[in-house]
């Protein structure tokens, strides 16, 4: 069974929002076995939508639509639809409820555009939204199913988890996508991959190997296909072997973040971290604070942006800075030990650099970054010299603080 | 003139990446009047390939191609568009100088597979990487032009930059779309529309209104389409006519974020900004840090996650989060006065929570988040409930000490 997803809106194809719906409904369905064949983001235009939604249809059996259903004058997704099942638009009792409900909960009067949200093309089977005031809508012709949601992420996301994909396992007979993730960190694509060559001209057809390379990090993604059973042991079983082979740079055997990693690994030794940030400016907090549970792990740290918080809060001597500048050996060493002693964790990251686009100098040009991790017993100081560009430089910094305390993590442990 | 993407990978696909190249090619090409069509993500399969081209090429003038051209068997898209335009592989000499350059600068001996990199489609014009081995590919057939780029961000964006925006402007005589962008704040989306509906009605059918509503705040983005030079003055005249009729919640005349729009008045005010946060755990300080100059306002903060950091960091009483628990009006009013104490100062903003998905009680459940803002002579404290999900809390709680520190700052200046 195949899927496909259109995202109506030209706030998408003039590159005002970033689609993120797209990546979290396409994780959502293939978790129960649904291949999604194309992702389309077109205009709110009448005739470009109702291409789209005849395109997809011709390609695959259920059609996610998120966008264009706002109250106001560009959002033309529920009339397009309307048009394309050649239907009229009727008044839905539950959604008026839900929107006058909304309304007053905030004491804000309900207008005739709010009203508007109630109405409906008449072959629909409304999703109530939790989170909105526009309704979902499923629909089922021509033995396709389509379904038009919000583009807001949450009221979609309420309605995937709570309705869509209750209602898509009922109705179909799913196959079985089994994906298998390694994640390794610190050798290239090409140098893995001729290390595993041999693995993976034995895999068979219904396997597929995928390298997803990023910031220094590879992940190999194993995807079993087909109804049978055996697919889960069969990927299982390449995937063992080749993490075995690779076991010197093998961060996680599942697919999680090296940062996500690295916290499950500090837990299993019950040790803490702490961070002193500065050209990352709380990048490497926030990566580590995203996830749940964290704070078992991460204590917290310092936002040193200025040189005076760097002394206040770190205990950095004015002389260092003075002498031997705030991006230097000596500073970030003395971040490092004061993260140590000031936050009193097990472990810290300690990074000062030059994100750009303006403070480099030709000794120190933009994408200098010292980075320094360790513990009392045992610390790293490394010197990277990234590119130009500001937010690549706080990423790829992070990453690489990650990479170098995996890396002294997986030490202490052996 | 118009252009169509196509993002080439199955990662995109099964949503392991989200696909940012698209917005921001986006942006780039709207910038110098080209409009995008469609943006499709497509598999690295043969045929869907042949035919996503095709069909690109059936609507649009410029296709742009991203992703599938790393050196491993997953990646088909060179060999593919071989096919596409009926035509052999040859080496290109530039690429493999370009190939072996980037190895030897690195120390690492040049495999058979990166050497295939500079293998390429006869018909195509070779875009050198300055940042990766894979090349880029410009191709002109039956009156349309094609590029092939890496999918590796900023291998991408330096090709689009350096090459293919030039390229563009020499081969075509671009239209003008003029786009204009004014931030609000603090009213939704139907009341704003209400309020303007006049002048919405008086536009043009050149001139278009989108409202783009995220996280408390509504963008309204003009755009006038047309040759016409004077579409600029006639969609600044309606901008300012609509910014008059807002202002008590205008934040920005421009296409800039909220914590942008702040660290452009405070500089313009000469005043500083610290952070202490807790829930959104380095989220804030990561928002302000990842714009240039930013260190003209921040000096930064504490990421004070443990309760020990709240006390150590900023001066917490220990009695006070004994009493009132570390998410109360007391804690965090204690946890801005001690910013403002420690960081030296004009502003701050104080942030805890219960970001979830855990932590939650019956008095205090997840999402529950106190917010303070101010200075030494003006602040203000505010609660706020928002939803059970771990990251839309992060996301609210800084999009909200944004939105209370925007209408401080408002009031200051008044």
């Amino acid at each position: 069974m195949r899927a496909e997803i259109i995202t109506i809106g030209d706030e998408i194809l003039i590159g005002q929002i970033v689609d993120t719906n797209s990546a979290w409904m396409a994780r959502q369905l293939n978790n129960i076995g649904v291949k999604i064949k194309q992702i389309s983001s077109v205009s709110d235009d009448r005739e470009h939508i109702l291409k789209a939604l005849a395109e997809a249809a011709s390609r695959a059996d259920v059609i996610l639509i998120t966008g264009g259903l706002g109250p106001t004058k560009d959002d033309i997704t529920k009339i397009t639809l309307a048009e394309y099942f050649g239907v009229g638009m009727v008044e839905n009792a539950e959604t008026l409820a839900n929107v006058t409900r909304i309304f007053e909960k905030s004491n804000r009067p309900l207008l005739d555009i709010n009203k508007a949200q109630a109405l409906v093309p008449a072959n629909c089977e409304v999703i109530i939204n939790n989170n909105g005031t526009a309704p979902g809508m499923w629909f089922e012709s021509e033995g396709k199913i389509y379904v038009s949601m919000p583009g807001v992420p949450f009221e979609m996301m309420y309605m995937i988890d709570e309705a869509v994909i209750p209602k898509l396992k009922k109705r179909f007979d799913l196959p079985v996508i089994y994906h298998k993730t390694l994640l390794t960190a610190g050798e290239g694509e090409s140098f893995l991959a001729k290390r595993i060559a041999d693995i993976e001209d034995r895999l068979p057809a219904h396997v597929k190997l995928a390298y997803l390379p990023k910031l220094g990090q590879v992940r190999l993604r194993l995807s079993g296909y087909g109804a049978n059973e055996n697919v889960e042991a069969e990927v299982e079983a390449f995937a063992a072997e080749i993490a075995e082979r690779v076991d010197n740079i093998l961060v996680a055997t599942e697919d999680i973040t090296l940062e996500k990693a690295i916290l499950n690994r500090m837990e299993a030794m019950a040790a803490t971290l702490s961070v002193a940030e500065s050209c990352t400016g709380g990048y490497v907090s926030h990566l580590l604070t995203q996830h749940a549970g964290s704070s078992r792990v991460f204590a917290g740290g310092g936002v040193v942006y200025s040189n005076e918080l760097k002394q206040q809060v770190l205990g950095v001597e004015s002389s260092t800075i003075d002498n031997f500048g705030a991006v230097s050996e000596e500073t970030v060493t003395e971040m490092l030990n004061g993260a140590l002693k000031n936050f009193h964790t097990d472990f810290a990251i300690a990074i000062t650099g030059i994100a750009g686009p303006d403070g480099g100098t030709a000794e120190k040009p933009v994408g200098t970054v010292w980075i320094a991790v360790g513990s009392e017993k045992s610390k790293v100081v490394k010197k990277f010299t990234f590119g130009s560009k500001r937010l690549q430089n706080i990423e790829r910094s992070s990453a690489a603080a990650f990479s170098m305390l995996n890396t002294l993590l997986k030490e202490v442990k052996n």
